[in-house]
């Protein structure tokens, strides 16, 4: 048999048992083909950590390079159609609505929109929280002109990371920073257009070493409220405490309908950036079986997916769509979990046959589910293969020489 | 000159250096003398690790002796005088009114009520949030009888711990028991009377160890909006994540309206319930540091000061008696803040000034301070050496000896 | 086609595909026949926390039922011929030779014998490392008489935990402790048989709050070295600070000769003893990936392949068939790793390349192999299902009622 | 009473008491006089996270600015008469005797030498563990050239922390790394002079987020050993997982004879490199109740101490003198420790009171020991205070404007 006829069978063969599990096995291809994971604009740039930033041959240099980046991503898996920007980094130069025409002509579009609080010398002790008066609005005059420019790339998200926060005991008064937050995010939530989304994220620490001003997910929770309806929390995997059970949180924001989205990476130890996946893969399915509970079984729940990762010592194309791969795999996986099986093991308390319905679909093979999607959506059946094999990476290393600026 | 006339003079010396500093001596003495601390019935009687229960000499056996332990901490400390309960270790062979009676008689009242949701075996899966709705309603049913208790003992504290949680990845739906226990905290919320007072307390992990139904202070701060206006979170000081500002949670759940009180202890590890102080009391300073800053600089913030140790290698009246003598210590310290000062370095970004005025405060010699007070009071000078020397230990050993019971 | 014929088909194609990569899939399958997991007789008793333990129909009462339960695991997957005694809990109602040889009527084995250091109140403040003289005269006693039974039950693996170490800063002398142990340490070495093996376990924390004596690797390294050569380490999986990378551990001692063996089971926080491969499967596989390493990537390192678990929500016999399952299937996979490949990749500091071969193990559908081999060595071929079909749970629900003793 | 004669009858009330308890108070004030605290050349020049480096008015610019900034630290306290230099930093345009006098002139000498094997684009597969042998080559070639420098610096001192590691499970092959890194320091173990000391640095993580090469002591330890008698352990107080019991560690490779030294700084969470003793002070102080206990109770164990630390929102000189205070009163706090009485209530398991005798010492008000040991080393009563007043800030504003360099 050719290899395409193996596949094929093998496709087969687990439609036939996911049908068993009265899972609908076009449900689920259908759902695989139009999620959209967004990726973000400085992945393609240099990154590294506070030791190096270690250059990378073909590192992007400005914003439209990023855009070619994206749009190879793209290309290649099918499902990124979006990039995200962070406004300092990629508009000091461009005009915004150039940007948006590239990205058009590119066959991709501008997402979530970055405003830029931490990359000046003013914000050394804050931004929205700083004590001082002429910062923070220095800092919501920032975060409208970001909003000016969604409406320039026809962005409705808002995606607000805050690296405010006191590195000792006494350096402020927490509570006067928490009421400078709330008032920032209220002027920030009223400039913005009914349509806009502000999705504000929490993280656990750093760049502040003592107190980060929105920690966790109650405080981005409780400040979202206070800001008003068109705010949420943003869930960057890789900005909780060791032990914190995220799908958890997930569930539990859902169920609030205040999860705004994500900022899908990995990590073993701090905010570590890796590829997603890439650790602890187990917890990525358990997050996605809540995402896939929340609709209803056959579809992912309707919020933002956006990658956020630094690809210290892997090529940043390439990382991205090991990324975007690995993530549509979870993302299959969780779909094929038999929820009626789970749920008869949940009625009887039967911890053992519930875990094993999940284990049974964390383990199924479902490169042939894959393969099937992307022969039908047209793109590679192995994107990393088919990046090797296109010279695109060549090509970026060869005209991308010279100084790299971010 | 004598030992009391040093102390009296080094009184006299600490009161003038915080004159300078524009503290009210007089204030802070009177802070000192009227903060309560609310000691555990339980943590009188045996415990230990799941490894081993060491039986102590002198535990005690029933409610009675538990009171007259709490009695003896009060005497020695004049600052605690109430005793929290545990309803099924409490109640199970003592009608509620003669507690009360007993309580009174001995010098101190019943504290909060603390229902028993965890120690029976239908709790296996859970208490409010158990799929199996008779067990929702036989919790429920023991809440309700707690509330009855209440009214009998005079307490308008219900306190809830729910060890509620599941060990394995989908043991239960994380969202439907969200659901239960929501359901569960109105329904208790609806039997409370008006001047009663609900305290939900989270705890990252133990027992359970996948997810906790209450696992961080967000969850707790929502269902507790949610049950009702009566409702607020307690804060254990060794139910976090490695690394958590609790300070900064405390600051934060103040500043909402909605900090109803701690449990008091220390750890190093989980939920080490060592005795209070033992363990970062830089910390523990920084957390009242936030009471006194919400008590306008003079007194205590207003709520329930609580402890809640497992004294597995100290004898337990001694412990507490240790216990609230520190708590008492690091108050102290937190009331020598220097707050103008230190207002004044975080209006000019001054983190080194900022930071020392807490430094001078923690490292101020509060011993003078705390003799005054005592002496004021009519309490021991020294508790833990009062106790030492008053042979309590020896009778309860002498008398409680035969099997020990909790 | 049958279910056994779709099965076979599925073995083939993987098969060959494993020719691809190199693999010899016979010698995978006689790694897999041959492997051996022991499995503790205590976790076929109750278990639970130090809020609970609940009492679980079917749990075993003695020694004697604690094996019936283990030839049961044996017999339905093959690969856990021998079971861990802990000397207390075990012998205290028993004789050796009558343990022995009921064993080997039932079809299994003594393995590792496990002193009991703790579980009376004279270890309190320690058992090797306790202040007092004559306790650790006692505590070597035991450990003696431990080396007796060893004799008579034909064991050659002495499983040292300890739960010595301190709550408070300051209770005892750190080094004086390290001293203490190390002498005790050196007098069992001496008592020990030369063919007898010293597996020394460390733990991160539990039940001693402040300070463990042997608190990491490190420590059970140095410990051990200075004990003699039959001395080594024990990995408990669940015994390491949050964020800690066992899989580099476990090379490490490998590599330095000092790996002892293992307690194989999961944890998301703390010691929580979860059923192995319950929390990040993909963990286990890293290290058992070393394993495969060591093994030459056709066998596994021979070294001690223990379960230590506590079942509190699962059934005690089908939980341990649930982990031996999981623990073959990891060990599966890591049978499958491409090594070529992933050499290959390394040599060329390709970390996407090399990262997707061990991806592409894990996630490989080794059921088909599993089936073959348990085909083959006449063993179920769903051990959970056959379990469930056995009929051996009701019976012992039915047999162990009454007053469940440890 | 004038403010001296106050201060000087507290030092007289001070030493009556410390008598009391058998300490000399004689021989405290000579250790506090002739304790020697090393300073890092870089924590002089700017710092910050991977986010951002904020630009310090005032931050030095070359070695010889450093060395002016050491040297105003060394005048105002009187116990930081070292300089500890990174080669490649320090060196690369300033020769090595040049260097060494003008410290002299300075009147501070050049302490540890540290080799930067990270600062290089070839490193970012790692410098002694890099699978590419010429890259070993090199790193060994520039640590050779850096022992080179400590003959013309006349240090004895080579500093050696590795940034190697790898991110990604597989990039590389932990058994192999271990071997190279073994290999690479057995090679610069014998380059180097017989009374030169190499110390090897562990750190949990960072820059490598999956697995450090020398991820903590025990491998820190065995690495050493197998260097050479003249390696030993390097301890940073931020390199450790949560929880971890450093003070246990610092006991244990005492006792080993394997303590090679500090880098002393704080951290709430991962390597903050906050200012020493700004974070839990208490666990410092248990450090140096280690050292001073190692060091008969009137000594310091005769180590390396050597401040490390990222000064980004506090200004360098006054950073680095408030900590160097911090620290030397802790020591002076632990040379207060009752070792009489502490030994007394350990040999009768009195955790109670022998937790006492740490707290007592802990909380002792050594101002007026720091002031008469200051007074009679002719160097200012409070540092900080007498930067402020000094005016060198200011000065070093006004000189060091224009592109500040590291």
């Amino acid at each position: 048999m050719s290899k395409e006829g193996k596949v094929r069978q093998k496709m087969r063969e687990l439609a036939a048992s996911l049908a068993e599990a009265g899972i609908d096995v076009e449900a689920v291809k259908a759902t695989l083909k139009t999620m959209e994971i967004e990726v973000p604009s400085w992945a393609f740039a240099d990154s590294g950590t506070r030791f190096k930033v270690f250059r990378q041959a073909g590192a992007a240099r400005d914003i439209f390079q990023k855009i070619d980046d994206a749009a190879c991503v793209h290309k290649l898996t099918g499902i990124t159609p979006s990039i995200a920007v962070h406004v300092l980094w990629d508009f000091a130069g461009a005009k915004a609505e150039d940007v948006a025409a590239y990205a058009r002509s590119a066959g991709v579009r501008i997402g979530a929109v970055n405003p830029t609080l931490f990359d000046r010398d003013e914000y050394r002790f804050g931004s929205l929280a700083n004590p001082d008066p002429a910062v923070r609005k220095t800092a919501i005059a920032h975060v409208l002109e970001s909003i000016d420019i969604m409406r320039k790339v026809e962005s409705t998200r808002l995606s607000l990371w805050l690296a405010d926060g006191t590195n000792y005991p006494g350096q402020d008064d927490l509570v006067a920073r928490k009421h400078r937050l709330a008032e920032g995010l209220k002027a920030i939530h009223k400039a913005m257009d009914d349509d806009m989304r502000l999705l504000l994220e929490y993280k656990f620490f750093e760049p502040a070493f003592y107190a980060t001003d929105v920690p966790d997910w109650g405080a981005a929770y409780v400040l979202a409220r206070s800001a008003g309806p068109k705010a949420s929390v943003l869930v960057d995997l890789g900005h909780h405490a060791h032990g914190t059970n995220v799908e958890q949180i997930v569930a539990f924001l859902i169920d609030e309908g205040m999860l705004g989205g994500f900022h899908l990476n990995s990590r073993k130890y701090a905010d570590d950036d890796l590829t997603t996946g890439s650790m602890d893969p187990y917890e990525l399915f358990l997050i996605f079986n809540e995402l896939v509970a929340a609709g209803r079984g056959t579809r992912l729940y309707d919020t933002a997916y956006m990658i956020d990762q630094s690809h210290n010592l892997k090529p940043n194309v390439e990382a991205m769509i090991q990324s975007v791969a690995a993530i549509q795999e979870i993302a299959a996986k969780a779909l094929c979990v038999d929820r009626r099986s789970l749920r008869e093991a949940q009625q009887r308390c039967d911890a053992v046959a519930a875990e094993e319905v999940l284990r049974q679909a964390f383990f199924t093979d479902v490169r042939p589910l894959l393969a099937a999607v992307r022969e039908e959506s047209g793109v590679a059946a192995d994107p990393i293969e088919a990046y090797r094999a296109s010279g695109y990476q060549q090509t970026i290393e060869r005209q991308r020489c010279g100084e790299v600026m971010r």
